[in-house]
């Protein structure tokens, strides 16, 4: 135990690292085997198991200076629950694997770890099991199951030429928060103004539109994804997997007027955050042109015959595809 | 591109990365969408799936000059394909998050997944999915799933007093292996002599009797681990989670006469190796003393009624329960 009573979770050791966070955590009814053992066990009614990974490391993901832990458990789960949804299918449960360095106080791990749960909560999921290192930057490896409930899976592989193309949640919100934050760190440590905050807090905590991935696989979508690579690349990602040209209106692109002012601020253009943006987790999917959508789809584009390369481009713009490679410096 | 025709993984880039290990890896039947989108889609006939994931850290679980890539891709596999068995299960696929620094060689990267896909072939299991993201050091998150095939699955919590202990696989052979790695470092660089290659290997790469999980759960185990925190201790995780009292018999415990000579040479106990070594994934079950076990299983210890606390001992030892905090420095 360290002086000021802070709790650190190298004091706690790996059982007891296990047992503060095993019990903060509710088990879902889809849970037939829940923590404690080798795996855990889940109900799989379809027949068959949606399963996505993803890896955050901090410094590259996100920052412990920048965002609280509550915020990244938010966010590290958003991030594959939404991977789970862009196929159609409903969340069950997540799993953890947590690489911790030993002064990392409990009190943020329970932060963390509180996170996780009220982010899986939304979809009715739960953290189901997990893993936990010693690390000397906070790991976290999320693997997010689902199930498609009888329905088709909506890959990224089936746009076709005459098809509209939607996109369901917020666009550039995250990139903005995150061009602020850059742009202005001794700023946002004396405090974020208004004008940022709205975007700020996007970037700390992206907020999926979850419901409309099923949403979409129910009216019949061709193909559908979660943006995470920037709007811009990811219609890209479905022109080459589904063999089309994919064409965006920038008219039809949101860009609300205080991204604008904001982008004004920081001397940025707001469509190419819109546009490259990646971790607002929206969804982006395709549509028989004859398909009524419900207001949480907005139409921004066409799907047309790949004349030469499958790609996809913005009217007037001269950029094709481009966007964010997690892999970069 | 470096001079030497080095190709190192952040020339690549994410895409490149990705192409490269997809275009090493067979898709498995059992698989109905692989890499490529937001989720893999597999197969659970069952109706209930298996879950279990593992965070590996560069330095802390494996080092690269003491392991080739091949061989921390086949250990980080049967890792967790050991974890799926130990539930009575069949694997079916693994997902894995990789955070690579971007000097690695691609060379190294093939490596690596040639010993996912080959660890995984054993069981029939291939990989379905993935992420990678750019790290300082290895870390290698394995998620792996499993069908248990209409069986009930064998948990921690159900032995009962009079029945027997068994273990099957290797005990302390990679325990052994690293306490020679530790105290002959230099030796090791130079080539290592033939009493230790076994060892050496198996700390290098398990060989998790995998067979012998769907095996047990057949033949009526009442309980089943991996042993990945030690046999002592791990005996104490059913004896704590089934409310009862675990004796192992010395006596019964093998010490093959090539890991005595090597802990003569060590100045080391090699039942020390076997008790609290956890690194050959070997299973311990609990069966009723009623069944008759196949040779892959041998009898190591008798289930009783806890008086007090369940607890694991073994006859003529003070210790109890005690073995592998992986959280510790």
């Amino acid at each position: 135990m360290h002086k000021g009573c802070v709790i650190r979770v190298g004091d706690l050791g790996e059982f007891g690292v296990i047992r503060r966070i095993s019990g903060r955590l509710p088990q879902g009814s889809g849970v037939i085997l829940g923590p404690g053992d080798d795996a855990a066990i889940l109900e799989a009614p379809d027949g068959r198991v949606v399963v996505s990974t993803d890896l955050l490391i901090e410094g590259r993901h996100f920052r412990r200076d920048w965002s609280s832990g509550y915020d990244i458990g938010r966010k590290a789960a958003a991030q594959n629950l939404s991977d789970i949804v862009a196929m159609g299918a409903a969340p069950t449960a997540i799993v953890v694997g947590l690489g911790l360095p030993g002064e990392a106080s409990a009190e943020w791990l329970d932060a963390l770890t509180d996170g996780f749960r009220d982010e899986c909560a939304l979809v009715g999921a739960t953290v189901a099991g997990g893993d936990i290192a010693r690390s000397d930057v906070v790991v976290i490896g999320v693997t997010a199951l689902g199930d498609l409930g009888g329905r088709r899976p909506v890959t990224r592989s089936g746009a076709r030429p005459g098809d509209v193309v939607a996109v369901a949640g917020r666009l550039g919100y995250a990139a903005a928060g995150l061009a602020f934050l850059s742009a202005r760190r001794e700023a946002a440590e004396a405090g974020t103004p208004d004008l940022a905050e709205e975007f700020v807090d996007a970037h700390r905590r992206p907020e999926p539109p979850y419901a409309c991935g099923p949403e979409a696989a129910g009216l019949g979508a061709t193909a559908m994804l979660d943006v995470s690579d920037g709007l811009l690349q990811d219609a890209g990602h479905i022109a080459a997997a589904s063999g089309v040209r994919i064409v965006l209106d920038p008219e039809a692109l949101p860009v609300p007027e205080a991204m604008a002012r904001l982008a004004g601020e920081l001397g940025a253009d707001p469509l190419n955050w819109v546009l490259t943006g990646g971790e607002d987790h929206a969804l982006a999917a395709t549509f028989p042109p004859d398909v009524s959508l419900p207001p949480s789809w907005r139409v921004i584009g066409q799907v047309s015959e790949a004349a030469g390369e499958a790609k996809a481009e913005v009217t007037g713009r001269a950029e094709t595809s481009g966007g964010w490679d997690h892999f970069r410096e």
